[in-house]
């Protein structure tokens, strides 16, 4: 039989396992357990319509018992990995990409634009910060999976430590112990810099603001990803710049073929605002051959390149993908970044290393445009990441992070309307949903809102209105009731809403 | 003889003063005659020179303590109305206009200009936040006249009551308790507003940003006092926009005859920012009947009106002036505050009282900008203002400012060189020095700076570079020797600096 072979190498990598790990537990054993057979399952060593061994055989044949088997093949079961059958027992089910297949790249047309949505994001922000609603519309966490109760305890030995400091102006850069805990985390993704190298910010909205301000000039265009986070369309506009999107693949990241040819038709391109590392609303991961790629094209032509490496925070792959700045010796690397995804979305925390050409001018521009940053959440996350435990949030999180994420995406591949295509992110906490054709996005976004839940439209992730049949989900929650009827409703109207 | 006179009237006023109220105690009949003498000197019915009443025959005739008295003397000593000489007694001293006349109205080229002076603002905003310089810089009080210790319980207890609140992401307008505060302390200066007119902002300086975005772009010319806040200039230079520099009065301030010529001979006007209660650097408070003209002529133009009424929190008078928004009918004022100068530098927490005319756009301005305001600083300072005392504080802090800021001013009228004129403030914290002909502010900047002082040369103040001969002193922090010293450095170097 099939399966008993698969057993077999489950059991053997078992054993080995627990010879390497003399502490093995039955916790860890049943984590081991769900791994391996994911793992067969994604190399199609283990097939859809399989049925595994019973919960009995497996218990004896790993060692383990009953209890610890029975929960293993539960969490398969939730991460619709295997289902049960009824009087039968448990069969590997249909990978979710055989239901809704990847989007397909962009093909945005190759001219700079302007932004025309902005009322349309400040309503979905609105609501994305509405608690009433069911929030699958903002890119945020879950509150409960962040270290909420550590940061407030830093916070107040902050606090008690020096109270003047906390209400006293802090230098416009930062404070200078939360500087080199930024960093030091920077060396992690290949960048060398010192604490003097990095400027502290009211979250990233406003240092990607301050990097577009540092290499742009208003009438020059931008370069983006397409889709792209809203934010930065908006915050194009509002420095009167032009936007200029560029094909980008939902597992690849950016096209460099067709930034190259977009930039070859184009002139004015003083920028690009790229997200190499969990792209958003993608969660495209640019593997180093491209990146290499784009600084080289780049360089050539003398466009900054402004790295949004936020979500890199929530990478869902073993250690952290190299910056833009490995290949950059044109100091053309702008690196922003922020930890309201991974720690505080309401502390307002981002920072940018800008290097020594854009240096000067971010450093300004800070000064000019909030003169510094809010002092206590500074002196709390100083405090925080200085004792340690960062790293190990960050595991936790991811852990959950991409589970919420498979979930989701399992639900939507099976519930919405054929034709529907979804997004296999790398990491982060969203899906981009492509619904099928001649859906109205906007359309169900405004029936979602009237039954109480919030998601994102397309069209805010493009500077002329595109993306008319796609929506983005938020994970950040893990799976309830309440998101099993909200997407009910949204898969209901998913492929009903071709508006007029 | 003459002071016998005004003694009577002096005991007639205390007396009158202690059948009105009986509870009058010691401590009250020191500030009373402090006040009495003070006021008498001021109306010249004691001149320089004249004898005051000796202590003891002070005592007998007021029926106060021969400490009390004394007392009382060592405050008008102190505050440089009366000087003691050995063995004679008390003398009336020359009021400081005398020696130091007002600095003259500014008259500004009535042409728009860029701005050019970023690299030295910079500069004067580093040295102005480094602890290590005597801070004659910084338009700010010493931390010690702040409420530390109670923002830090109060932030504590927010944080005990909501810990996940404080890291969550608040409204993008800001928190709700936070934003009615802000409404009802607006309803103190005849602004009628709901907390839903409030969008809560990183300090004054992004709620000045995103009222210049709101009303103007690039391109367009926005008039501004001469001298004014330096931040503004720069918000201008970083917003391409263009500077109109209007004539200002040291006591009076805009002169709306300057701005109605400007006006004439100036097309692209689109706003007009302007500080009409203690505009800083001058100190100036509008008239009524000038605010009343103003707000009519730039209705007539349909130029938005920027009401920078951050320093009016500092204000010495008794009450508070009417905001321009009492005579605006046309929804053109903007309203900008923030609790920089009265509680916390360092929580950057500012507002924007933008009126139905520019609200989407404020608002809309602010999520592209910075997405929302920091958590915790808005928790802590709702919880502080919610609780009672801010009043009593302001009353302390104004208390202490306008003796730092009059001793500061004699000391400047008394010790630097003949010529030099000095404003004399309604409020705040700096005082608007003009040194005498041919001197170079820049020059004394770079002296001040090698001998450990801070100070914000005139320069600054102005887009091209006017007032080469003033500097701006604050007196947030209380003589000390340490400004005796620094005081003494820049008398000896104010007249010599005459540069090639």
């Amino acid at each position: 039989m099939q399966y008993r072979a698969i057993f077999t190498s489950t059991v053997r990598l078992l054993v080995r396992l627990s010879v390497l790990r003399p502490t093995l537990d039955s916790r860890y054993a049943y984590e081991q357990l769900v791994h391996d057979v994911t793992e067969q399952v994604r190399a199609a060593a283990l097939r859809p319509g399989d049925r595994l061994p019973s919960v009995r055989r497996m218990s004896t044949h790993c060692g383990l018992s009953v209890t610890t088997v029975l929960h293993a093949y539960r969490v398969l079961e939730a991460r619709r990995i295997i289902e049960a059958r009824p009087q039968s027992g448990f069969y590997v089910l249909p990978p979710p990409e055989a239901r809704a297949p990847l989007p397909r790249p962009s093909s945005p047309p190759p001219v700079p634009r302007e932004v025309t949505s902005g009322d349309l994001i400040a309503g979905v922000l609105e609501s994305a910060s509405d608690p009433a609603l069911v929030p699958l519309g903002a890119s945020l966490p879950d509150p409960a999976l962040l270290p909420t109760v550590r940061l407030s305890r830093s916070m107040s030995a902050a606090l008690r430590r020096d109270p003047a400091r906390a209400t006293s102006f802090l230098h416009p850069a930062g404070c200078e112990e939360l500087r080199l805990e930024i960093a030091r985390r920077e060396w992690g993704a290949g960048v060398r810099t010192a604490a003097d190298g990095v400027v502290v910010t009211c979250g990233a909205t406003e240092a990607l603001s301050l990097a577009l301000r540092a290499t742009t000039r208003p009438g020059d265009a931008v370069a983006v990803e397409s889709p792209t986070y809203f934010g930065v369309l908006q915050l194009i506009e509002g420095l009167g710049r032009r936007v200029l999107e560029v094909p980008t693949d939902p597992r690849e990241g950016i096209c460099v073929e067709g930034l190259e040819r977009a930039l070859a038709t184009t002139s004015g391109v003083r920028a690009c605002v790229v997200t190499p590392t969990v792209q958003n609303p993608l969660g495209a991961v640019m593997p180093d051959s491209a990146r290499e790629a784009l600084v080289a094209l780049l360089s050539k032509h003398e466009i900054a390149i402004i790295e949004d490496d936020t979500p890199a925070e929530l990478y869902f792959g073993d250690g952290r993908p190299r910056s833009l700045r490995h290949w950059d010796d044109r100091d053309l690397v702008v690196r922003c970044g922020s930890f309201s995804k991974s720690l505080a979305p309401g502390y307002r925390l981002g920072w940018v290393v800008p290097g020594e050409r854009f240096g000067r001018a971010v450093f300004e521009g800070k000064q000019s445009s909030t003169l510094a940053t809010a002092a206590p959440p500074q002196l709390a996350v100083a405090e925080y990441l200085g004792a340690g435990g960062y790293e190990r949030h960050l595991r936790r999180l991811r852990k959950v992070l991409r589970e919420n994420v498979e979930r989701l995406g399992f639900e939507i591949a099976g519930r919405f309307p054929d034709g529907t295509r979804v997004s296999r992110p790398y990491g982060g906490i969203v899906l981009w949903v492509q619904l099928p054709e001649g859906s109205d996005a906007l359309a169900l976004y405004r029936t979602a809102h009237a039954h109480g839940i919030s998601i994102a439209p397309g069209p805010i992730f493009s500077a002329g209105g595109g993306f008319r049949e796609f929506v983005r989900l938020s994970a950040g929650y893990p799976w309830s009731e309440r998101t099993d009827r909200a997407l009910s409703v949204l898969a209901e109207h998913a492929g009903g809403c071709g508006g007029p």
